[in-house]
């Protein structure tokens, strides 16, 4: 069935179901000219929101419609987690062509929904649209933190050290297996599952970020979307410092490491500036930063690395590369209209 | 100059430059992972978008992307006019190929911008992706109202007298105008211009929203965004009541009434059908009916309009016709998908 045959009123009906995980606070979800909720009185609004346009940022032929949507939030979510705070409310946007099947937009809603359960959030407005031209998505993401809490990115000082969530690289991996998975057929499916389920299902860090901001060690954050070079570069710009990375302290998924060394490209260069890693990165003071380590390691069991440390701005941002030559790191990575 | 040669981070630059009207309650706009703002303790968080797909809510051939600027934000601001409510803060989510001119982004921001600046909202965050196959822009909208002064659409009464501002029909004829206009070069150029404003420029009626929802009269209320008779439908299904309009009490703007008679189209069906004038809709009881058209005419010289009745539920959803024949009223208007 194509969703020209149930109409905008139809699909809003069928998206609308099971939308409110936590109904204390929400007034109004969809349904009305606008969603009304409650705002938490002693805590600080985060909002944010992303935009993805078929065949730019996904690509159907690689990620079934129920990842899509659950990658669509997760990327929002991270952005959350990117501040210390709580994802709480989200509003969908959805263009999409007549002849889309009901089915698809059903499993992508779902897709939506299931992410927005497991971190409960709840779905409270939207607007659906025909788009003749392909899939658009936007995410408007509201979450909360407390005044004390908060994490910005402006506020890295010379002498803290770096440090990022988790393992890097696995997207980029993930994603070169997806578009061009024929050419590297003799890659073991265990391998090349991991890196793929890495670009498709990544997991925003929100209990990493509320753990970060509640010990009120970190002073600076950002979620790594376009790459640690270049998500770096915008800690050091709002912050106006500058950093030294040192390779060999970058943490490298080993299932992206393995597909590095068997399509021959270092994967290093995923990890740098690779992106969709949702991992987090911050900085905090020498004196906090093993505590930190440990006390994610043990109350998480994930696994956090010191991979440099903040500088004067003037002494720009460096990597010290596996040869122990320091260089300039560049921001590359995914830069939207010079692709 | 093509917006590939600047990026997304120069695009992001420029657009951001005087986006916070009133910085009171800001605590980040954009750059930063989310936006961040303390919401009034006292008041309801009210939010609503809005996708605008090129070719199918607007084509740049009949409107400037000045004025696509202003009205992609007017008419989420009528969104919020028609709880009662007032526009705090706003996301812009922008898609469009790399070859679009700097020029054209600047204009499409700049009317943004002035629309924001007339309601002082602070455009706080968004996102700028690249949109190959054409213009899409979604706009995300906070406002704000007390709790006991929210207006739904779900609470009319049978007894209730139905009520609209301004009058209708102006943005219909407009459009065709706009879309046929060397068909109908016999039309007078002042009422040409009428229309064609009327659909290029809608206000929205944030004062009279709040004037209606200070004297707690309204037990409904909804902007006309797709007609009458479609905005009429939705209030009696989400309350669970019946209406009957009288087509003698519809008020046609002047202009599109003669616009009708000249080109042979029923000015009637424009407001009734046509939609995207983004006037309030709303019932109150009848003791009350008379007084607010009173005063919204003194506080602001407008003309408001009664007419018809909220029903039972069983009674359908009529109008008596020019002829003094009682039909039903057919929810015909925009329906995505269906088009």
């Amino acid at each position: 069935m194509k969703i020209s045959e149930i109409g905008e009123f139809g699909l809003i009906n069928r998206i609308s179901r099971d939308t409110i995980i936590n109904p204390k606070n929400i007034l109004l979800g969809i349904g009305d000219d606008c969603a009304a909720y409650y705002a938490s009185p002693d805590k600080i609004t985060l909002i944010t929101c992303d935009m993805l346009v078929e065949n730019i940022h996904f690509t159907l032929s690689t990620c079934s419609p129920r990842q899509l949507g659950r990658k669509s939030l997760a990327v929002n979510i991270s952005d959350i987690a990117a501040m210390g705070g709580i994802p709480r409310h989200t509003l969908l946007s959805l263009g999409a062509s007549s002849d889309t099947s009901v089915e698809f937009i059903d499993q992508l809603a779902e897709g939506i929904k299931e992410e927005a359960k497991l971190f409960e959030v709840n779905v409270i407005g939207g607007d659906t649209v025909r788009s003749p031209l392909g899939l658009v998505i936007n995410i408007t993401l509201i979450g909360e933190v407390e005044p004390d809490l908060v994490v910005k990115r402006s506020t890295a000082r010379p002498g803290d050290l770096i440090i990022v969530t988790g393992e890097l690289g696995g997207s980029a991996a993930g994603l070169i297996l997806l578009l061009e998975g024929e050419k590297y057929s003799a890659i073991p499916l265990n391998i090349a599952k991991k890196v793929k389920l890495a670009h498709l299902s990544p997991v925003p860090r929100i209990k990493e970020g509320r753990i970060i901001a509640r010990e009120k060690i970190a002073t600076s954050m950002i979620d790594i979307s376009d790459g640690l070079a270049s998500d770096l570069t915008r800690i050091c710009e709002a912050s106006a410092v500058g950093a030294k990375v040192y390779a060999s302290e970058v943490p490298i998924l080993p299932a992206a490491k393995e597909v590095g060394k068997l399509i021959k490209r270092d994967p290093l260069a995923f990890a740098l500036y690779g992106g969709e890693d949702y991992e987090l990165l911050f900085t905090v003071s020498p004196k906090k930063a093993e505590n930190i380590v440990k006390l994610i390691k043990k109350e998480l069991d994930i696994k956090l690395s010191i991979i440099g440390e903040v500088r004067e701005k003037q002494e720009g941002i460096k990597i010290e590369n596996l040869q122990g030559k320091v260089v300039d790191l560049q921001p590359k990575g995914y830069n939207h209209f010079r692709g």
